[in-house]
């Protein structure tokens, strides 16, 4: 069944996604109650966000922080909006296909060595499956997007240094392999906006007109910096979460996802629409507060406020 | 008397000044020792940094914090490094001048109401005070280099929105005043890094070569990518304070300067060489966690560490 990309990610537009609800709540000891999750969706939705990345496709037993991962998704459907889900293997694909999400994230690594010691597998294996997953979701008669993460795309906490053309080679291969969509991941914050730009140049250049998604962590600080190197270079899927959501499971203790109210913030300030609400935004974070007291928000904008007296926002076009 | 700029500011080489010493301490209760100053600005000394803004000539019944602004001038001049002071009346500036700072920084406004409700005089005022202070330095037959931070130069907390188009002819009328070089500071955080981009290209243009100041604060969370966006423009000259020490008198309990650690990454990875080493200018944060206690060290990079297994240094050229 031909996937609609385009109708997900319009042609030209900007997609500032939240990911705060898979994300950021990967690593949490306490996560918020579907309630509280609902009434964030609810208002982030209201404010002009798109795209939820609602949860993992994992045993409720063990990661009982997704175990309403179905219900979100129902609801962020329920909405218009477009529901992105996690799965890690076969079971978990079959799960969020039959969950209905808008789009199903697998993930690989770029190097061989984290891909054997995070999925146990070799990349040639991993890219085998996900054109299993394709038949899977063709089979199905499904319209779920199939997107492939690609971790570790900007260098490796155990390899070190990535080639971006062995990155461009395996967003190939999962095109290849039948991916909808790749995504590029610094997900040990080791990228710097030179390195992106150049890695979201050639992505552009392979992906012609398709959309790719930018998944930056500001474990280092550079994920604005890192954003906007990324936009420019062509790149319009953004992945972010509230606060700045979630750790790196590599990098104990670090900061989390780019702040998705800071990313907001940016590309206002710089003339691109995003269609999102900022003080609307900024006001979720209260739920954060009250679900998870112990949890560090970050951003800086909240404490500030966008200027006051003067336009910042993105005219329209 | 001829004042060298190039000596100060090699042409094409990317200064980064360390104004933690003054911007840094203006509104913290506590500040170290002179002991403890010291041995901040010898370590960052050792680790390439070659400009450091060492205080204001106030008061030291008023200003304690700066009343060993002489002694640090001494000692940064001693390691032949740039010692930078602040002035704000004629008094300060004299004051400046017999210490022999490298280079005295006098502050105006961009807007009239900021002038006003900060120096109580119009900005003509200011001017022709600025060339006052060209005059001074000249009849004292100082090497002291004279520069002029415009502050709110990309909006005003009273005013609102600043036309770039004024601040260049602002800083026009600085140079036409005497003095050597100009600064533009986005005091508040207002800017975001397309118009950091386009005030810096006008700023570049007007200089014909000349360097000029950027002094950035990530109130908002735009201080990287506002950074990059300047040096891109031509910017070469950046200020920033270790751990982003300093808030904003127009913001209570906002984020402060760019942080420098931050700023050094930034360069480096975008393959920019900064000449300053890294993890011994984190290393010196332990100097503000020890003597400061209370206050809020900003920036990720000093927890997650830089990359490991991989270069992200700028290679020599």
């Amino acid at each position: 069944m031909a996937a609609d990309v385009e109708r997900v990610y319009p042609a030209g537009q900007v997609a500032l996604r939240e990911v705060g609800l898979r994300d950021g709540l990967q690593l949490t000891k306490a996560f918020p109650s579907t309630a509280a999750k609902s009434d964030w969706i609810r208002r982030e939705h209201a404010a002009g966000v798109r795209h939820f990345e609602v949860g993992s496709f994992l045993p409720a037993s063990r990661f009982p922080q997704f175990a309403d991962v179905r219900a979100l998704a129902d609801l962020v459907n329920g909405l218009g909006a477009h529901s992105l889900g996690l799965a890690l293997n076969e079971r978990g694909a079959r799960d969020a296909l039959a969950a209905g999400v808008t789009e199903l994230t697998v993930v690989m690594s770029a190097t061989e060595a984290h891909n054997m010691a995070n999925a146990r597998r070799p990349r040639e294996q991993s890219l085998a499956e996900i054109a299993g997953t394709v038949r899977l979701r063709d089979d199905a008669g499904s319209a779920t997007l199939i997107n492939v993460g690609i971790a570790m795309a900007t260098g490796c906490s155990l390899s070190g240094a990535v080639d971006p053309a062995e990155v461009e080679r395996l967003a190939a291969a999962c095109l290849e392999a039948g991916a909808d969509l790749v995504g590029i991941a610094d997900t040990v914050g080791y990228g710097g906006p030179r390195q992106i730009a150049d890695l979201c140049r050639r992505m552009t250049a392979l992906m012609g007109g398709r959309p790719y998604v930018v998944h930056l962590h500001d474990t280092r600080g550079m994920g604005l910096a890192n954003a906007l190197a990324a936009y420019d270079a062509g790149a319009r899927v953004f992945d972010a979460s509230l606060a700045g959501l979630g750790g790196c499971p590599f990098a104990p203790g670090a900061t989390g996802n780019v702040v998705f109210e800071d990313l907001v913030y940016l590309f206002e300030t710089a003339g691109i629409r995003t269609g999102i609400d900022l003080e609307e935004v900024i006001a979720v974070r209260e739920i954060l507060s009250r679900e998870m007291p112990d949890e560090t928000l970050h951003g800086t904008l909240a404490q500030a406020g966008p200027p006051k007296g003067m336009t910042w926002q993105a005219r329209a076009a």
